[in-house]
């Protein structure tokens, strides 16, 4: 267990300046990703520094990078105060190499962790009722400020920390964020353990979600998707059935697998309106269906198909304290077993442009994960 | 207690005929209603014979007539076999007048009693889950067939007849199929008794769930009404605050009025997208908003509304097994106290036409629900 589950004030001073330069990838605009020097960040009070070991290059990355500025601030960030150009990475495992002023006894210098990247104010209504993710003023670590994992340096508050075990490496540690994603969603569904689902999409979310369901006995996961490479992926990480949409009839097919009129609950980690709308159909009566996706334009709804069988709709977000601590304690158990399999390709930090974002989009069906190299990697 | 909450067979058989005539209301196509002699129903296995004593004339019936048939099968309905014409009434109270063989003994003629109208089949997997409001065979006596609560007679499963105690009027027990609508909407949905809600539409629904979350001790409801007759209406049923969607910023209020960004609940019983729109952002996070309005068109949604604050969705459809009995239980031990003044007008089952449906029409705002007097009323 780590101090975020302790009701000690949010740390959310940005970290001073060392006067030294460091490398870094920083996100200029679109298309505008920059390998670059810039100022290495001290470390203040209530904060530890690192240096990152692995980061994983994420789908919203990608996002910023093709058609963004979008979640990345152009106005200074109501809690970082930052605005474009930002370091990028998100989802990082390190070493700590430095204790700020009055942090917790039981970190040492050389511990192997790994960073939960939400920045909240703690304050507003969503945070008092723990819901850090949905906070008001929301960032991110590697998206709004604070630095980033791909850098040679980075500086976080405390909470932000998690201990790994002696069993669980730095490389699998940096698919802690997207797996928490996953993990996260299926904890706030009303999924029980003798429940069907299905699963709209078979990216790295999708796949992240596959493997919560199976940590947790789903005994009947069906994977909806087109790629080939994804439907294989899909099969290798544990999916019982996987569909192809521009060749199965999705909600005949549920339903048929599931008797009964359909899954129990269904996860939209794809976000287009065709997936939603079989979706919809193929969940039994009370069954709910997960929005995860990012949406890029409104969904249509027949509100209709939701009351006659009293369906449901949910949105989540990323993830809330006590999801790090329990995916990593699933990765120690053996629970989320298959995961390193999520590592399709390591690089170097001087090479994210090119082989990493680039190959994420113009290989995308063949990545699932591509981890960057940091001077942290032991 | 009544048997349905038993797991006997259902008994789907349509009424014999008892070579009879009597009168009925009977819904022929759009704008088409006649009062009319039609062949009077017997007794069989398993059913109960009522006079009608109070019917209510419900938003459905009204929507049937002017826009119809929907809900009323033109061809025949998979359990009654029935097509339209049909017998109208679905909100009806009565006496009992005759026991079909194999009843249960607690049944006696003269009998005060509260038809829940349902018409399931019993064995589809929503039925098998308990979900006979969801039933994909799903039919409504006074909308599907097996006559209804606007005739001289009627007959009746034993699983549909809810026997009424002492202390609660025919009257005011035609009035327990709108507010079970509401009761159950509360039930299913995640609201608690420290939660506050906001109501859009001060309609008969609206007026159910208002006292619904009333009985159930809502410090803080909120109605979000046009008509001035239905806000002073939402005021007398103990709405703590009524606010006019074309006068408040609804949104703004709401997160004024429920500290911490907006209510926890918030129940659509309009049914149309500005009221949506606004009901999903004065939610706050992990809020739901219950969908109990009918739509006649697709509703946008934005799903990222949905995923950053985590809210929920859901729709609900009538009530299931428990909801009749216990807004009987509610009405009768002074919870639900207010009911009585729901109804606004008593006619004659000769006069359903004119007084009933074309003052619903016409005179909309000022009417809540009209009540039809049937032979059985004492
Ligand atoms: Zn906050
Ligand atoms: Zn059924």
């Amino acid at each position: 267990m780590s101090t975020q589950d302790g009701d000690h004030a949010v740390e959310n001073r940005p970290a001073p300046l060392a006067g030294k330069q460091m490398r870094a990838v920083r996100f200029h605009g679109k298309e505008d990703l920059r390998f670059e020097e810039i100022e290495e960040p001290k470390c203040g009070p209530g904060q530890i520094k690192l240096v990152p070991a692995w980061c994983g290059i994420c789908g919203s990355d990608l996002h910023e990078f093709q058609g963004g500025p979008n979640l990345c601030p152009t106005t200074p960030h109501p809690i970082t105060g930052e605005t474009v150009p930002l370091t990028f990475g998100h989802e990082f495992s390190g070493i700590i190499e430095e204790l700020g002023e009055g942090v917790a006894d039981k970190w040492k210098v050389g511990d192997r962790v790994v960073v939960q990247p939400i920045i909240y104010d703690g304050d507003c209504g969503a945070c008092q009722d723990g819901l850090i993710n949905c906070c008001y003023k929301n960032g991110f670590v590697g998206l709004s400020g604070w630095g980033g994992g791909l850098s040679q340096h980075v500086v976080v508050p405390e909470y932000a920390v998690y201990q790994l075990p002696d069993n669980v490496g730095l490389d699998v540690a940096a698919l802690v964020e997207p797996l928490a994603v996953g993990w996260h969603a299926v904890s706030i569904s009303p999924f029980k353990a003798t429940d069907s689902a299905l699963i709209l999409g078979g990216g790295p979310i999708g796949l992240a979600v596959l493997q919560a369901l199976r940590a947790r006995g789903c005994p009947q996961i069906i994977v909806s998707e087109v790629s080939s490479m994804r439907k294989q992926y899909a099969k290798n990480f544990g999916a019982h059935v996987v569909l192809d949409p521009t060749q199965d009839d999705i909600v005949a097919r549920c339903r048929e697998l599931c008797p009964g009129g359909g899954v129990n609950v269904a996860f939209d980690c794809a976000g287009v309106q065709p997936g939603m709308d079989q979706a919809v159909l193929a969940i039994r009566a009370r069954g709910t269906l997960i929005n995860i996706a990012i949406w890029d334009k409104h969904a249509k709804v027949w509100p209709n198909d939701f009351n006659f069988k009293e369906r449901g709709y949910m949105g989540v977000a990323t993830y809330v304290k006590g999801d790090y601590q329990e995916v990593i304690d699933a990765i120690a158990d053996g629970r989320l077993d298959m995961c390193h399999k999520m590592i399709t390709k390591r690089i170097e930090l001087d090479k994210v442009l090119e082989e990493g974002f680039r190959t994420l989009i113009n290989d995308k069906d063949n990545q699932v994960k591509i981890l960057v190299r940091g001077s942290g990697e032991m």
